[in-house]
């Protein structure tokens, strides 16, 4: 019995895919108890300049034709309709499919699953979320005995990469990005890293597992880095704080709260010193208490690395039988709206700096209900104007903003930025 | 079908997953696709006093009938001897075995997964390595297609703890030992943990699974953290290095070394930061680059929800088929000998204070091949002595024996302390 594998994509990782598939082709047929065979690799242009270990008479342009020859589809073309429809005909076809395609399964997860239910096949997915760090494994089957109450997560590398470059050099946002692409890291389009699109989809695929509850990219509160500048980055620093892009997926009484916001993390929090493009995500469980996970969360070696766990596993199914785990929804999705949505806040204000500012202003975040922990008054006055920082308790998003809004309509203060504070 | 569900032992772990098995049962069912049912709870003594949560009348004390009865048997008793014939018995009467038991694997592993396999049934261990750190997963699955190159971790919870309080309020080990037994941290026979005895077990099963070859604790180098002092993690901050008790497993070319030492890690290395009784793993491999997991290594509550995620696993495959991957055993495990074990030294003298000593030193070290990279030289000379630190590069371990040899027998120096030097 040998298992037939379609390639469906040969980019960054798909190429890895290709290499391990052959480097280390004896050692995964022994994991997986079978032979493996790549049977093909589509591409979207035969004449392409190839890595060296491609194959040539592998490649094809009829992702169709090759997925009905093999019993594992592994997609890897990028974007959302034609792997949609790709992985649909394969698991219709009766293959597993594999795949790292988080903005899919963020959008069209649930039919993907259902029509694999139907079929009797799995889908597997660990590299949709953070590359080769298993953590897709780790709130599907690892704490299938426990009850996850919290995820947090630095889940793209490029923005971890800008802020952390942003922090250790001051400089700013713009030209770390132009750097970022020069060098590679970012893409030409930046927007699904640095708008927080490509985390939202990450979360919302571990707020799924983890609370059993379908979660839609859609239902993610997202707010990107573009806003942050080498100022807020400097305040935060001064007030112990990190700032890192941070996703968040939490339950409590039955309701989901999903966010990914650019996030003050105290200094000695597990994530605050993830550096340059490494990805973490923090983890906590009723019994299992707090758990980290910490690796590349991207590049192609490692993403592959993730891909072939997933083969060997969809492999060793085909040929000693059993299912993955099912998707488990139980009951309908309910979500914290953005109104009630509660954190500590980071508010930096200028001022002019003149006696009873601070009451003033104070009495404003005493009229909305929200309890100030602490205020930093920067002594460097430019034109008779102070910087105001007011770090507050947890309060809710929607009494924060109308604080705001009052404070703006006042002229009490002008409001420089506003930005959530994670928990210690 | 109701998976039947027996117990062995009603510990702080035993006591932790009764209570799961029972608050957790709707949705761990869910999850195995098909209602648990604990049927027995085996103990030593009937009358002793138990949590709340334990159903009197599921407890037993005779292990064999109740196994009997049961599809999966959780293992959770401590000891080898009867753990061993226990679990070989239900091995043979067909359940799968979920067990926490190191000590046990890390001497009879290949025993019982050799019957398990002969079986057709399987055995599971998450929780025998780093409590609810799915680690034993990660090499076994996760990496199932990629290589593992290296393996560091700090898997002992009580000797990270001690060492800890070492280092942060300048105690004396006995001191620290004390208290840490009378809070219950640390056992009243501390020999297992502080002499290293299970973090060998653990990172020998780690190690097999890795590599794919057979290790036995007996494999394993070790040696345990009693001799460290106060002025050795002194000398060692001065270096810019924290002492941890680290478990290393690497294989090159085709040779493993796997061993456990007291070792100064630099501090700007991840398993610097593990503070407390929390256990990290490091593990270097060939695609996956880095990649590192932390979270409790030990307890009640962590340990049971790696316990769980077993039984949901094992009772998933009685219901829908399917196996627990395989041992894989390919070839024979050489291991790196002793004397040829390389890595960097952190040596430190006491010499006479005096004109040439430096000299020396120094020229003994290049007698016998060691390629020193610093030496630093204490200011606080007593009785005209001072101390003297020497940092090797990688070097073997023969070689280093046969400097201390002839330095002590030529009496430069006076050797206080040898100890390893981790990488960056």
């Amino acid at each position: 019995m040998t298992i037939k594998i379609a390639l469906l994509g040969a980019g960054t990782v798909g190429s890895q895919v290709a290499r391990l598939l052959k480097e280390e082709n004896e050692l995964l047929s022994a994991r997986a108890g079978a032979p493996l065979e790549l049977v093909g690799i589509s591409v979207a242009n035969l004449e392409a300049e190839r890595d060296p270990w491609i194959d040539r008479d592998l490649l094809t342009t009829d992702s169709k034709a090759l997925i009905e020859k093999a019993d594992i589809v592994i997609e890897l073309i990028g974007g959302v309709d034609l792997p949609r429809e790709l992985i649909l005909h394969a698991l219709r076809s009766g293959a597993s499919v594999v795949t790292g395609n988080k903005a899919l399964l963020a959008e069209h997860g649930p039919e993907i699953y259902d029509l694999a239910k139907e079929q009797n096949v799995d889908v597997y997915y660990e590299a949709a979320v953070a590359g080769a760090v298993p953590v897709v494994y780790a709130v599907r089957e690892s704490l299938a005995g426990d009850t996850v109450t919290e995820i947090q997560g630095i889940l793209n590398g490029t923005t971890n990469y800008i802020l952390d470059e942003m922090t250790t050099k001051g400089l700013a946002f713009d030209e770390v990005l132009k750097v970022a692409q020069d060098l590679g890291f970012a893409e030409a389009d930046p927007t699904a890293d640095v708008d927080g699109h490509d985390a939202a989809a990450k979360i919302a695929i571990l707020a799924s597992l983890a609370f059993h509850k379908r979660v839609h990219i859609n239902d993610v509160q997202v707010e990107g880095i573009r806003s942050i500048t080498a100022n807020d980055i400097a305040a935060a620093r001064a007030g112990g704080y990190v700032i890192k892009l941070v996703a968040t997926a939490r339950q409590e009484a039955g309701k989901i709260e999903v966010r990914v916001n650019p996030t003050l993390v105290p200094q000695s929090h597990p994530l605050a010193s993830i550096g340059g493009s490494f990805n973490a995500i923090v983890i906590e469980a009723e019994a299992a208490d707090r758990l980290m996970f910490y690796g590349r969360g991207a590049g192609g070696a490692p993403t592959a690395s993730a891909v072939l766990s997933d083969v060997v596993a969809a492999a060793a199914k085909r040929v000693v039988g059993g299912r993955a785990p099912q998707e488990i929804v139980l009951g309908e999705s309910e979500f914290v709206s953005a109104d009630d949505s509660r954190s500590k806040y980071f508010i930096r204000t200028k001022v002019k700096d003149q006696v009873g500012v601070l009451a003033d202003l104070a009495a404003k975040f005493a009229q909305s209900d929200v309890s100030i922990s602490s205020v930093r008054q920067d002594e460097r006055a430019e034109d008779g104007e102070a910087e105001l920082t007011v770090t507050t308790h947890t309060a809710r998003a929607a009494d924060i903003a109308a604080t705001i809004d009052s404070i703006q309509q006042a002229k009490t203060a002008q409001v420089v930025r506003v930005l959530r504070v994670g928990d210690e």
